[in-house]
């Protein structure tokens, strides 16, 4: 297999068990992240929890799959929906490093997810308020909520150095 | 295998293969979301078309797999892109009996679909126009084209029938 490029310069994490709250299931998706680095992948990780429990663990696969629809999320929540035996994953929580692009988003909706936890904005291509806030559609069965900027510093760095790294080569 | 519910009074088409337009394509969508039916599934089904040849048909399989993600478009692009070779599908045309919602709408966009054909439109969740035009996100790298209204009011039938008698049980 040939090496990823460019070389990722980033370690994962080992958020301590003690405090289970947003950051740390943010980290466990910002480690998603680094494994679709590792494999030459836009480095964006997701994780969804159900009751204090991650059920569901993805990373961006489009380039190695080479299917426009394997985002972390979309892979996540097919995941988490199998791990649940229901389509319907009222209760959830999906962490992602970046705001979901407008697949991702409608998918959120789609699956029912209670809330969306998200590192970096995305005011181009976002879909849950960096460009448009598809939950607020005024005649959804579900609303989603949304969180961001959660680990936002280092999610936005991690990106931004894959994308800076890229051009330079 | 449990009976559909409800049974599916529509016939399969047959269109002629003389003039494969719009209106045969739908048809084949058409006839894709019969079988949805038949699974008990809400009847939606899409076909991609490259350079005139279909190389994707699909139908709604939420239930059967338990997977919010399998819509009909969704598992249409898989295809698609599988068929390709390649997850940017430029140049095909995705034919579908229902407007897409939130998350098949931002699929096509991140495919890069070059044309959306859809027999009928979705006001509440439809994000090609009905609900919201998602192709229309001002900084979008890629345009999708869409077609509302081929082959309509059999597919707004189909539709309506399907939940008419699913509320009457």
């Amino acid at each position: 297999m040939p090496k990823p490029f460019p070389p990722c310069p980033f370690q994962k994490l080992s958020p301590s068990q003690l405090k289970r709250d947003d950051r740390f299931f943010m980290q466990l998706a910002y480690n998603q992240a680094l494994e679709a680095w590792h494999l030459g992948e836009v480095p964006i990780g997701a994780v969804i929890v159900h009751e204090g429990t991650v059920i569901a663990s993805a990373h961006n696969r489009v380039e190695a799959s080479k299917d426009p629809t394997a985002h972390a999320e979309i892979l996540a929540i097919t995941q988490a929906a199998h791990a649940l035996g229901d389509w319907r994953l009222n209760g959830t929580r999906l962490y992602v490093t970046k705001e979901p692009c407008p697949m991702c988003s409608g998918a959120t909706v789609m699956s029912r997810i209670d809330t969306v936890i998200y590192g970096v904005k995305d005011p181009k291509m976002g879909c849950m308020g960096g460009a448009y806030p598809v939950q607020e559609l005024p005649q959804l069965n579900h609303k989603v909520k949304t969180l961001p900027g959660i680990f936002e510093e280092e999610c936005h760095e991690l990106l931004q150095t894959f994308f800076a790294l890229k051009r330079a080569n």
